[in-house]
């Protein structure tokens, strides 16, 4: 008997680089280093390569912080993958072959998206534990995940990190990024590598890939996240795999209309646990931005809430943390600005 | 305030593949993926990408059973680095530019020695813990450890994983390598890197790296293994440190004669640890090689003892521990087996 781990799935994706689509850094610079940082701030509680705590333009932080917070509570090892990291990281990670993802309005965006799929899906086989939360990292993951939906030839929606999704912009270089490939929407239906290689980013290609494998072997498989994990459901749907899948994700995801998490859950057939963390009624500004509809998912938050929920931890409780060691992060961002 | 961090270095020499060296896995083709498996039985409890335990030709399992058992009593985080694997592993760990060693009979063996110390002493500068257990796996790293003490003109012996000593096989591996990269016994005092590089493995490179970066950010770091660690302590005097720094072995090691610990620990003053895990009392094959000398130490076992021993936690519970999981570990090899 093993505990619950959470694999997170780590990378990069030139596309986040696109004007007004990701608010997951406060400038592009910083962006690359975003999925090193989340993977140290879950590992270790702060930054220990990574320059900066990742935070929006408005100072939300990453959710991140609040996975690391429910790790403070609640026993929950972590294995982080390298999904295509742009920068080294502190976080050890376990190597599958990926490389840093291409804006998906070149012709081939992610050609080692096979390798690492099929790598990932060895890896996630052999993995001993009972139950996995699978969780992602990438800047300008949503509008990849669009674009696998697209390829896939599936008409579900994407949330977004910023309070008003920009879905139009995302709609428009998905359309580019087809065109760039010579796809039509559903030229790749039941082609999930080659959905992910065209239109898609090396994180995507590796949560698929370990729970391809995790759930060939037996271990419980929950897609810890909101509409980036529901595309890994899609990926999972055209890779074959027909029993019903558990995604787990924050009420702000689930409150998206823009999303419509329910629509996509019904056609995927996900159970859907939602977790509300209650930051809006917490007088602190890292918990006010996401009560105010940014951020609202990632890094495994949604899983993690629902694993401190499973374990009988109050909300109070990890919200208590989360501001700690909120403060903990931005005191040290501040110290060490450049 | 963090928990105590177990840091693993991980890699390899081909001073292993001498013959009558190491007794760090039942053949050679297997020695290559020693270091990989103890990382994933310390990371997960069994091996995941490596091909099988780590056992010595007469059945002894590897010191990472002990490391993991205590792990599953007590909060003991991990993190692995690479220092120089040869062989993919499925732990995750941090990488900082080593390479496999060669052959220190080689004129120059380890030349990414420089470089990872470098990386490593940033990494272990930034890492957030309060307290590290610094430890090794590097089959043949005793030989390599002497090594390195004749290069820093240092006279102290080393341990064996084999129940008889061949130091004298040692002595003259070392003396091969000395004149093939043209150095006399001290020609590298107050030169660590020099030492390492000419007459080391990457994995005393790493080690020292990590101890020197944690020191100089006032982590407390506790050198957890054998003769090995001990090298360790002679690259950090080497490398101008100066405060006593404790080192957290088993009795096998303490009770070897060969070795002469005490004399070693006197020469770099060292805080000795010693703990006994009273394998001698337990009527369990695993345990019963210990008893008889072999294996000794390795992967932080040692250190773990040292912690759990500190947390209260009986050694019959740490003994009950390994019993289970060495009947997990030998059934599931059988049942893997080639």
């Amino acid at each position: 008997m093993t505990a619950t781990r959470l694999v997170l799935a780590a990378g990069t994706t030139r596309t986040a680089a696109i004007d007004g689509l990701s608010a997951a850094g406060a400038d592009s610079d910083l962006l690359a280093h975003t999925p090193a940082a989340d993977a140290e701030i879950v590992e270790y509680g702060s930054p220990v390569r990574a320059p900066a705590v990742p935070q929006s333009p408005t100072g939300c932080l990453t959710p991140a912080v609040v996975t690391r917070a429910v790790r403070d509570r609640v026993d929950l090892p972590v294995t982080a993958v390298d999904a295509g990291l742009a920068e080294p990281t502190g976080a050890p990670t376990v190597t599958v072959g990926a490389r840093p993802g291409d804006d998906i309005r070149e012709s081939d965006p992610v050609p080692t998206a096979p390798g690492a799929m099929t790598a990932a899906r060895q890896f996630g086989e052999a993995l001993p534990d009972d139950e996995i939360l699978l969780a992602e990292t990438v800047p300008g993951g949503t509008t990849t995940a669009l674009g696998v939906l697209r390829a896939l030839g599936e008409a579900g929606a994407v949330s977004s990190s910023l309070p008003e999704n920009p879905i139009e912009r995302k709609r428009e270089v998905v359309a580019e990024g087809l065109a760039a490939s010579a796809l039509e929407p559903g030229d790749a239906a039941d082609q999930p590598r080659r959905a992910v290689r065209r239109m898609g980013d090396p994180v995507l290609a590796v949560a698929t890939g370990v729970a391809l494998g995790a759930l060939r072997s037996d271990t419980a498989v929950t897609l810890a996240g909101g509409t980036q994990m529901a595309a890994v459901a899609a990926l999972l749907r055209h890779a074959g795999v027909e029993q019903r899948l558990p995604l787990s994700t924050t009420s702000y995801v689930a409150d998206d209309e823009s999303a419509d998490l329910a629509a996509t859950a019904e056609r995927f057939d996900l159970d859907l646990t939602v977790t509300d963390p209650g930051f809006g009624d917490a007088d602190h500004p890292a918990m006010a931005r996401y009560a105010a509809g940014e951020a609202k998912e990632g890094v495994g938050m949604g899983g993690a809430l629902a694993l401190a929920d499973r374990a009988g931890v109050p909300m109070a409780e990890v919200r208590e943390r989360v501001a700690a060691l909120a403060e903990e992060l931005t005191d040290d961002s501040n110290e060490d600005e450049l």
